[in-house]
């Protein structure tokens, strides 16, 4: 069984999600919620919230591996750069506990849920709650797209495992 | 006295200028080194050297204040972006160990040294020099600027200091 975290990083809010993944492929929801960065005292102090909860996040959930989204570069230079610092603390976080990461453009996530690379954000959390049995519960927009970033690289190994390839070439996919 | 690291991120080189400042404001050379990043296996990794280094230097120096320049944003948003992961990367690391942190633009770390905000950067090098005495010394150019904002940093804390003024305040000049 693996243990995927996805982190869907932001400078306000980074959404977290835990799935497990068992031989057969089958996932099970384990865990997700939204860091909230907004009560720190300045951005630095942001930073530091974020670094803090995933931390925690690592400690409780033991991840075997991570998967985070990369960035779609419509944005602006100053959104750029804020996303860049809350991205730039999450991988730091991650890569200095050696847990590998793999990174997934946004169309590769909507493509291997939804099965179509420009389909909308509902249709990408309808996928996750279907997937993972949470009809009924109550899911943040962030901890939702944390999860669907986790489920894409649980379909990925699978398939890459039955090819062949290995993650680390999947990695470089949308890049 | 008070010690002052300065930091100039990047995600290809990250410079680093420690200096210690007497009770009387002058401030003496202590350390310098630009952490060099390119030789990672991939982006994620390039953040944990810089993290891994910096908290070396943190461990080594012991500095009371952290200094950093804050972006001149006439970057591509690509470029920003990779600015953005290597200073969200080095605040995170700063931040979590509850030492100070102030911003400088860039201008303000050129009015500071050199008289005159559109200074250029040899300039800036050359008062790095002359003001810690390091006329014989090989100086890389990413750990000149970390010990340029440094500097700023002394100036500017021994004008609040004057004048009454917090350095919390000064940290939002020329954000």
């Amino acid at each position: 069984m693996i243990r995927i975290l996805g982190i869907d990083p932001g400078s306000q809010r980074t959404g977290i999600g835990v799935i497990d993944v068992a031989a057969d492929g089958r996932c099970a929801y384990v865990h997700c919620e939204a860091l909230k960065l907004l009560d720190a005292e300045d951005f630095p102090s942001r930073l530091g919230l974020l670094c803090e909860g995933l931390e925690r996040v690592l400690d409780d959930w033991q991840p075997t591996h991570v998967a985070i989204e990369t960035v779609f570069m419509d944005k602006s230079a100053t959104s750029a750069l804020k996303l860049g610092h809350a991205r730039g603390a999450a991988l730091a976080t991650v890569v200095r506990r050696k847990i590998g990461i793999s990174e997934y453009a946004p169309r590769v996530i909507k493509q291997s849920l939804v099965g179509r690379g420009a389909a909308d954000k509902t249709q990408v959390q309808h996928m996750v709650r279907l997937l993972l049995n949470l009809a009924d519960m109550k899911l943040q927009a962030d901890a939702a797209d944390a999860l669907a970033v986790a489920l894409t690289h649980a379909h990925m190994s699978a398939t890459a495992g039955r090819t062949g390839l290995a993650v680390h070439q999947l990695r470089r996919r949308g890049a």
